[in-house]
């Protein structure tokens, strides 16, 4: 088993964070969020989602927030595209990364995007054809690949095939996200020789833990053990669970990365730049940082 | 790599957790903390300790307290021992198991127990052989195993050697604890490693995480892979960090068993049953659990 040597961390804060959040953050803060954390190394920052702007309030400033981003030349800066409207919207902008998503569960599917699994795909394969004419990158998400909300266990086996299928579609890269947090390091490993099974390259495989219940650290380090080199984080851990009140969301990316450190995996991202984002941006939420090594290294500079 | 099938929980929080709480709880409700973690089918609950009064204020009532426990007699109910003074008292109590302790660093011990690695190993071979002449369970910890408050990164190779003379000297088993939380699942199987290759048991090796920087799940699942089957943690992760103010201490053992049970690893410990004590002693201390699988449960019941 043995582990790669460098991680690229991919940054959610911006979107799958702040859309958790119920204090709407200022468009020049979210900017400043985005731009300390490209100055902490961050070489892969989802900036916002071309949603419709009454379904995520959060982020019905996407294209006032893109043109605030002092963007640098190495780093991407990946939008959320539900659909071709959304795609319009992007490359109006000159967005030239994107993202597209469905999930594991009929039942997800319908409540989040009004369709299910088949024909979300139909539609991300418009959106992929659109984009690919544009010459976009794009990134596919999966969401509920270790437990749904309404229907509970999900089928590894599906999770597999929609994401050979995101891959054959044009996706550069597919990322595995365990939404409500329920994944075990066994169930992790499971899902993942699944997918290798499926004949999937696993350095097109990005994971996405939500720290729930605590498990997310260990769930990534069963991860890199079989091969991941790609996960998904979001700093201070902010966004919250949309499905439990008060239970944690998204793993914080200060503890991803002190993980990584410790295994001298590289990633080209400072901690101390980063500790001092995720304070930054907690502060402006007006709550504590979810992340352990913030806390740890806060109070140990006390 | 296999997983042993079962795992031995050592909950810690009566002793490990309370004495870092600066608030002091009444014998009775210690009491039944300690009652509470018996019906949840903990089988090892380390009861308080045996120190001199004045040193920790929380645990100077550990006479009144464990004539106040209901005991189970499948049930250890270890206290710690500090010198021969507190064995008397122990035995004098009727105690029937201890615990013994060192750290793989002068300068923490000085500062601890006053006095050097070594002489603090004749200490321990005191307190052992008078244990012995009363048929004593006698169980070891060393403190600092991946890093120390005082000296930085500890030697893994002593501490391998300590490990052995503690068994040698009479331990049943000694517990590795990362006293100040740094380490991460890399340097926990470079740890567990020296100690196999001391040709140590690892079935007589315990470990003991603080998440002071969220790695304790982690490093409990590396330590799993190399065949550990004894884990310490403290309910609703209570007692803090008394080297980062603010910072986690003791993982919580409801996050312990919450990966355990995904893993399919059998305990005897009732997960509902467990969060509620955690929830209970919680409300004693006037903080919110540090378990994050009870904060989800807490919140998903809502």
């Amino acid at each position: 088993m043995k582990l790669p040597s460098s991680v690229k961390l991919v940054e959610v804060s911006p979107r799958d964070g702040l859309q958790n959040e119920t204090k709407i953050i200022p468009t020049p803060v979210k900017a400043e969020l985005i731009n300390r954390l490209t100055n902490a190394g961050l070489k892969v920052i989802e900036a916002t989602s071309f949603v419709r702007a009454p379904k995520i309030p959060q982020l019905a400033d996407a294209e006032k927030l893109l043109s605030l981003i002092l963007t640098k030349p190495n780093v991407d800066y990946p939008v959320l595209v539900p659909n071709l409207q959304g795609l319009g919207r992007a490359l109006h902008h000159g967005v030239k990364s994107i993202a597209v998503f469905t999930a594991v569960s009929n039942t997800f599917n319908l409540r989040n995007i009004n369709c299910n699994i088949k024909d979300s795909l139909q539609r991300i394969e418009q959106v992929i054809v659109e984009a690919q004419k544009h010459h976009i990158k794009i990134r596919g998400y999966i969401s509920c690949v270790l437990g749904c909300p309404y229907e509970g266990e999900t089928d590894m086996t599906l999770t597999a095939e929609i994401a050979k299928r995101l891959l054959d579609l044009g996706c550069f890269e597919v990322s595995l996200g365990d939404t409500i947090g329920v994944g075990t390091p066994g169930k992790t490993q499971q899902l993942l020789e699944k997918v290798i099974t499926n004949k999937i390259d696993i350095g097109k495989i990005a994971v996405h833990f939500h720290d729930t219940y605590g498990q997310a650290l260990a769930n990534i380090f069963a991860s890199l053990q079989l091969g991941v080199s790609v996960i998904d984080a979001s700093v201070a851990g902010i966004g919250g669970c949309p499905y439990a009140k008060g239970a944690s969301g998204n793993v914080a990316t200060e503890d991803v990365l002190y993980m990584l450190n410790g295994l001298d995996i590289k990633t080209g991202v400072d901690l101390n730049k980063l500790v001092e984002t995720g304070n930054f941006i907690s502060n402006y939420l007006g709550h504590q940082s979810n992340s352990k090594v913030a806390k740890a290294i806060s109070a140990r500079d006390c």
